[in-house]
């Protein structure tokens, strides 16, 4: 029986996505003992990272201080990271990178999913690394489906059938993201506030998205119902959930 | 402060619908110790009860026929009932129905509240008492909106935003019900099963919503995921969360 | 058992709306000798006929006009005509109207029937008469429904669940007009170019419904085929079903 | 021939809507020497006035100290504004209301419309006063429609085909509200912030709706491209447009 | 003149799925005497053939298998099959895949063509399936594009413009599946069940198919009308159609 | 600073597809005074030439043709055309092709971007061309893409955000095009005739065009109102805005 401790996969096509969009909900976990792992497709080397390119600065060079950034950031989240290096702009869907998906959400063995949602019409990148999440979820759940390195999985490497959350992009009303789920993050709020500080480049987004934490608080006040006593500071962070929720009580 | 203790209520269109469409997430609540009350707008008096008028019944033989049925019913899933007795076949959408809603929510107080979806070409009350629990329970929110006898409202009596869950229609794909909630009703199904059998009019029913339920059961398997270990009986009921869900835990 | 002759049943919001529209069809149904009947809620006397106002006539003789003149348009395409005279811009959704529908539902006993699709943002007569033909066909099925003068139907009296056909508004692709039925009117043009010119007042529209006939009939023979050998003046109207098709074959 | 002069007309539900939504347009309109009229359907006395339900005040007063700001943040806009007083919670949908909106349109002629979107699961009068707008805007241009003192109306008298704007409502993903159009509000916002100041029992939303300027403003600046040049400070309001946009220039 | 004689298209992902969701579809046509051809694109050995793998079977032992089984049920169903082995899970869309089918269609000359639909968020397979069944069929159509070996078609090789029919997925509603077509297979039932017991290791799905088959057959009766006379235990399948029905009669 | 001077980008999937669908704006930048740049990724020579097929013509031979014709209706329209050569039927999505657009939009600085909708179920060339479209816009504005000889662009080369807008299909409806743009081309249309007369082998489409310029500008007129006293004969083509518009002034 493979293992069901809760354990948090996240599926980030650059290496800064997870901090600015699900850095609540990655804190909220570590922050009541679970395992969070994220793992970024590509760097954001080239399309991300357009004032690193103005100041001269190298291919490698680009990759390497993004993926310092990133490692720093997940640590203030309490969070794993690994890094593929499947390039972007444009992130291209391949098998192989597919395969090393499988691999990774074999091993974490992932309770709970976030990736990108399926459309955004700014950034290719962001789709592509949601259809790849999406598919390698299911190639994982089949033992007839090889590991990367040609052996098969056992009963125990195979996982269930995670539920999966579609993470705020930059535009939301024309990426059709409609949330159906407001995470409250009021107490992981200051972790994921000190993980987006670990990205110094883009320091004109720490406001932005405190200030997006403070209205989807707002919408979390106003959708649980003035009864339920939230502070008036709540923060909050949309999601869409990409399945039907299974559950035994209406709530 | 309102009361917060768990409090389910549902609007139905007609005197049966709350049995077939619900009676699973009815039972779990009482099960639960928690409170259900159910309200029906009209008996389906006159498009419901074909069987009865080609019988030669009176409309009002007729009403009480289907007030028993429903009453029994409710009782067999452990909730309380009442009948606004609106009129159906076309039940209108009016000012004093909605007004009656309101009181309605304010003396229940629920918590969660089931209802028909917004659309269906079959059956135009159930939108219409979909639209008037949807508009009654905004204006139950409100302060400054009078009871139904004029008087107004103490700060206890207002309500909070309780989430509205869509229960499934005879024709879902129709219906563009596309269930984002599945519930497992395994444990109530017994109870569900002996609600329907106080409807014996409509008695080809029972096995087309047993069917039903093992079918849907089948889905909380599939999207719960193998590892769960649900029993290969499972039940399901399928809904529509219609607001965001508000939740501190991804999952 | 109730009569399944064929029968065609148009409800139109305005006196002209069913011969631009649905002119074909109706044609078709008469030349294979099956039988037409149009209800018209309204003359279009306020909405449709700006050219008889800027003359200076009265709302009587406008409406005189009109009904002669669909009078004649109906005559053309060897069908039956009657009118509500419910009023028009706006033509209010009212009891009494959908119980008259309801009347002739039961009188006509359609096989098939055409109104009016439910959007439409330059003319809100157009959705309200199909949402009073769709309730209207609904309740007439129904044996607990009473006809206008409250006798009960009988059983011979109920209709069945004739298939319903939205025809083409003025602005397709605003009022969310997907076709899904492209009807070959190739032998049924003639009609109803006889048809559109018993409307003197709206000679612009005789050409501008030639033309799109022809537009759809490249659709026609667009999605039929070239194999089928359909004539290169092929005349088409386009059709939205709004309910499945039930059929033994699929083709 | 009718004014063709700019001319903007607002439907705004209750006495505070337009300002916190649209603020910035009406500004920008009158600054550029136009006429704008705002028209509240209610004062928004029951639903959005909470805080003065609370201090015990009347529904007279409440309906008084409501009229008086909204007319002060009116006068800061440089706007006209009326009140039809039609009620609130809910703001019922009916002829009369519809006449006195046809007699609004045909006075003001206006070239542009702005009103709430058709979708808000949050507040029914939103959509209500949406409805109301759009069909008496068509009524208003039919020679035949009389106005609300039975006379008819010349054809200097009658209205054009002014576009619609809807503007941005409070959730807005919740309400299908897909911006397609950016207004760059900046050299507007001092004037609407004023506005905002004049709604003194609402101060939080000062804050908020400055907030959602900024936002709306990088999106001004990420959809208009890095060359044009825009200021780090552009501020922006959201529209939904109705109908087609006609021109003779794509940009 | 290409051949119009009926022919029936069926193009699977795997080698189970044309027995589930068209199986009624395929033996209604041959018991009318017409031909049927389904071509499975894989066999399903990796994602399909769970209870195989945890038996220990080899790759291609597990394909012999499925593909013994298909062709006994293909048989069941008086159907030819053939098998284009492209592999599974992922079924990848490549050019060759797409090139075999081109030759397919100019082989079998279709009149009506069976695939999966287009979204299925629990088997990306079968979206893939149906992408390449769409695009071949188009590509087929024009006589510019060669055959698989290089050489041209003649005028009799290339196809026409055959209707496309999707098939049922599992999760109707989350595949947004919304049948327009309700197909009467009562007669043609008792080969399907035969077809799907040449499937042992899918025994759990003889049952949940069988009962489908109930429910859209209350569907066909629900949406023929109860003049119809169709018998109690009506049988049904449901199909979306992709394109326009072109037809004569409105029906 | 890149070059703003107005520049108008057109991605045609195969020759002939910008005359019928983009003349008219083509012509009327033109006629401004303005650069218009073409780009045809294909010939059209396998789809689109059937009936020089069918005159035993060779396949460098028909290239050569519809390049001839192209290369004339672009001059006619007053536009730069280039060919990418990129195949047709299928039209594929490659890396290569898409560098050479990126390489396009960086040469011609296109303040207006031109191409086919995402959705078309009768050419999957032309959601092809689009998908490549949309994505060499993105590419083309990050100084980290390098271009395709392996430079990296100076802050001169890279482009800004051009907005994208849709032309019209052949089947609107079916390819979910919904024009939200009318663009007034009547005094292009001589223009835009010429071009399509430069296409002799498909004479029976230049009538077909020449009416749904008709048909576009009756829209165009509907819309703009009668008081803007457009002339009778105003002609139109319809586009469908892929980004929210940017502006400063609502109307």
């Amino acid at each position: 029986m493979a293992d069901t401790a809760p354990s948090l996969l996240v599926v980030s096509a650059h290496a800064g996505d997870f901090v600015w969009r699900a850095g609540g909900a990655i804190a909220a976990a570590t922050q009541r003992g679970e395992r969070a792992h994220v793992v970024c497709l590509s760097y954001g080397e080239r399309g991300e990272s357009a004032s690193q390119w103005l100041q001269g600065k190298s291919l490698e060079d680009i990759k390497a201080i993004r993926r310092d950034e990133a490692t720093a950031a997940a640590s203030a989240l309490g969070a794993d990271i690994e890094f593929l290096d499947a390039g972007d702009y444009p992130l291209l869907e391949t098998t192989a990178t597919v395969e090393k998906l499988v691999d990774v959400y074999r091993r974490v063995q992932p309770t709970v999913v976030l990736t990108h949602p399926l459309t955004d019409p700014y950034n290719g990148d962001h789709p592509a690394a949601a259809r790849m999440a999406l598919q390698a979820r299911v190639l994982a759940q089949a033992i007839g489906v090889a590991n990367s390195d040609g052996t098969y999985p056992g009963t125990d490497d195979i996982i269930g059938a995670p539920p999966v959350f579609f993470f705020e992009p930059h535009q939301p009303e024309q990426s059709d993201f409609k949330p159906n789920v407001l995470l409250d993050i009021t107490a992981a709020f200051p972790l994921k506030r000190k993980a987006m500080e670990c990205l110094p480049a883009q320091k004109h987004m720490w406001e932005y998205y405190t200030s997006l934490a403070v209205r989807r608080g707002v919408q979390v006040k106003r959708n649980a119902g003035p009864n339920l006593g939230l502070p008036v500071d709540t923060m909050g962070e949309a999601y869409m959930r990409y399945l039907p929720q299974v559950t035994d009580v209406l709530a």
